[in-house]
């Protein structure tokens, strides 16, 4: 398909129609940060670096849910609530299932069709993967280009089934998690774990019958919240619900958000929270570099093979088995020509 | 009081003595892993491959706490069932508080009287210090020790405060929480997540007036763990209910952990869960090499703190800095004389 690919525009154009707000090039400076291409790559970090300055204006919401719980229609009927309030608001989605059928632009544009056709919206769903953790780099960069578009919302949504909420928790402001009532006690899915990151917890679909089972969950859920969490934050997380058939709750969510905002902004919490959260991301960036350094020698992957099977089966310690491999790492680096 | 030590055996003696189950020997041998001189690291190495085909016998069993909480009473009354069923038992403490002091042994040894005066039990504090990492792989290195030393059992016991318990959730086969009721309803300075990786958690001082409290607890407890959790061993998090003033619960704390024992033997996660552990622990150790390897160089960690900073305030990508930190270390090693 390399053929069909319009040719790249050059930094200072990106970098000018980023700024304006010019939707078609903040689309294609997402594809561009995306690919796998190393002109690609050596284009996206100068992009990266140009618009650094104006990044960092967002509210950074992360969501995430079970299948069926109706995270769209969710963030569908709150997103008109965020663009009620004069906001200009991009969604971002990470959808894991989606890397078979690669598919999934359209898809979520349907699947969020109001707010796809409302010129205060963008919505981009992530549509190329390899790693997670690659996937996870680049919504990020993607968030940040959207900033440096304007946008003063970002929402990040997430599929609650896998790693990637982890990620997520760790470049948003406010982390969402979307739950059904009356599914069974459990977690519908969703992974140990995940109840644990979330700022605030959402019973959706609370309309008609539901919602006395609703307001039950409610009730429960904020108990078990009461019992088994705190957050570095100092903020007790919520439990609301919602309807996205008939707006129910909706603006409660929005409003909670911003007194969370207003709350952790004033404890110097939210700057901090920013402030860590890049160190991490260059720390990790860093650390998966040198991995990829370290893959990227034939010999020393199959090395580190050798060595687990050896590690797991308790023939070679952890301690021996890691020395052997940083010394073959050494030798290695030292062979490469400067 | 470098002059106080006694001189170190050799690898042979050391590992002859700890095969023998000689006290004396196990003891010198773990003051030598602990030891930072590096020509104790260099026996220290040799004498863990040496006797690495002699351990992963034991069950081991992490328990932790807040303070006050009667870890140590737990832990005396506990390990008297587990010594009567015939199994030799070897006691591990890590207790960061006890950083300042340095004079835990005696403290522990006191604070667990009888046990620590039953042939059976071995009682072992750690009581050198650097950073909590290094703790983690030095327990367990101890904790190999006492394998090789044929112990049966090893409790790891460290506190619930710190970072210290996801480590020790990755070297033990099972993980226990103990809790007070009564105490309010939260956590008791418990820190968030480590609820989630208790495999049980146990109301202690379940005596006298406080019996009716512990069980109201249980049953609280055990629907929030029925609410929030699922484990990657298809384990389903049990709440009980012990006292050690009275003995009561200890036999039934036992046999669950047989049964625990027993079901994910027969499902093979416990295997699975030992050699991905021993893979964990070989990456962790080479990613923590890889990071003392960097921190050899002076003028790279004065970069690192450079580019953190500038990362934080958000003039530079995370992106680059890391690559600006890798290609700095790439002509660090280049310049080391092979």
């Amino acid at each position: 398909m390399k053929h069909l690919h319009k040719p790249r525009l050059d930094v200072k154009t990106f970098k000018e129609g980023i700024l304006s707000g010019d939707r078609s090039v903040l689309g294609q400076a997402i594809t561009l940060i995306e690919s796998n291409l190393n002109s690609d790559k050596v284009l996206a970090t100068g992009l990266l670096e140009k618009i650094l300055p104006h990044t960092g204006n967002a509210l950074r919401i992360g969501i995430t849910g079970a299948p069926g719980v109706g995270k769209s229609t969710f963030i569908e009927s709150f997103g008109k609530i965020i663009i009620g309030h004069g906001k200009k608001l991009a969604v971002l989605t990470i959808d894991p299932s989606s890397l078979a059928t690669k598919g999934s632009i359209l898809g979520d544009k349907t699947r969020m069709e109001e707010l796809s056709k409302n010129s205060m919206a963008y919505i981009r769903p992530s549509a190329s993967y390899n790693a997670l953790g690659g996937v996870a780099f680049k919504t990020r960069e993607a968030m940040l280009l959207c900033e440096a578009a304007g946008y003063e919302v970002v929402i990040i949504e997430t599929v609650g089934v896998g790693q990637s909420e982890v990620s997520v928790k760790g470049m948003v402001d406010f982390f969402l998690l979307l739950m059904l009532a009356g599914a069974g006690d459990d977690l519908q899915g969703i992974k140990k774990g995940i109840t644990e990151m979330a700022d605030a917890l959402i019973i959706t679909k609370a309309d008609g019958e539901n919602i006395k089972h609703a307001t039950a969950a409610q009730a429960t859920y904020q108990h078990a919240f009461h019992l088994l969490s705190k957050t570095e934050s100092e903020w007790q997380p919520v439990v609301l619900t919602s309807s996205a058939t008939t707006g129910a709750g909706m603006v409660d969510v929005w409003k909670m958000i911003l007194k969370y905002q207003h709350e952790t902004k004033s404890s110097g919490f939210f700057q901090r929270n920013r402030a860590l959260q890049n160190i991490i991301w260059f720390r990790e960036f860093f650390m998966q570099l040198l991995n990829a350094d370290i893959h990227k020698f034939q010999s020393l992957q199959k090395f580190q093979k050798e060595l687990e099977g050896s590690v797991a089966n308790q023939t070679v310690s952890a301690e021996t088995a890691a020395r052997e491999l940083l010394s073959a790492y050494h030798q290695s680096i030292k062979g490469i020509k400067s």
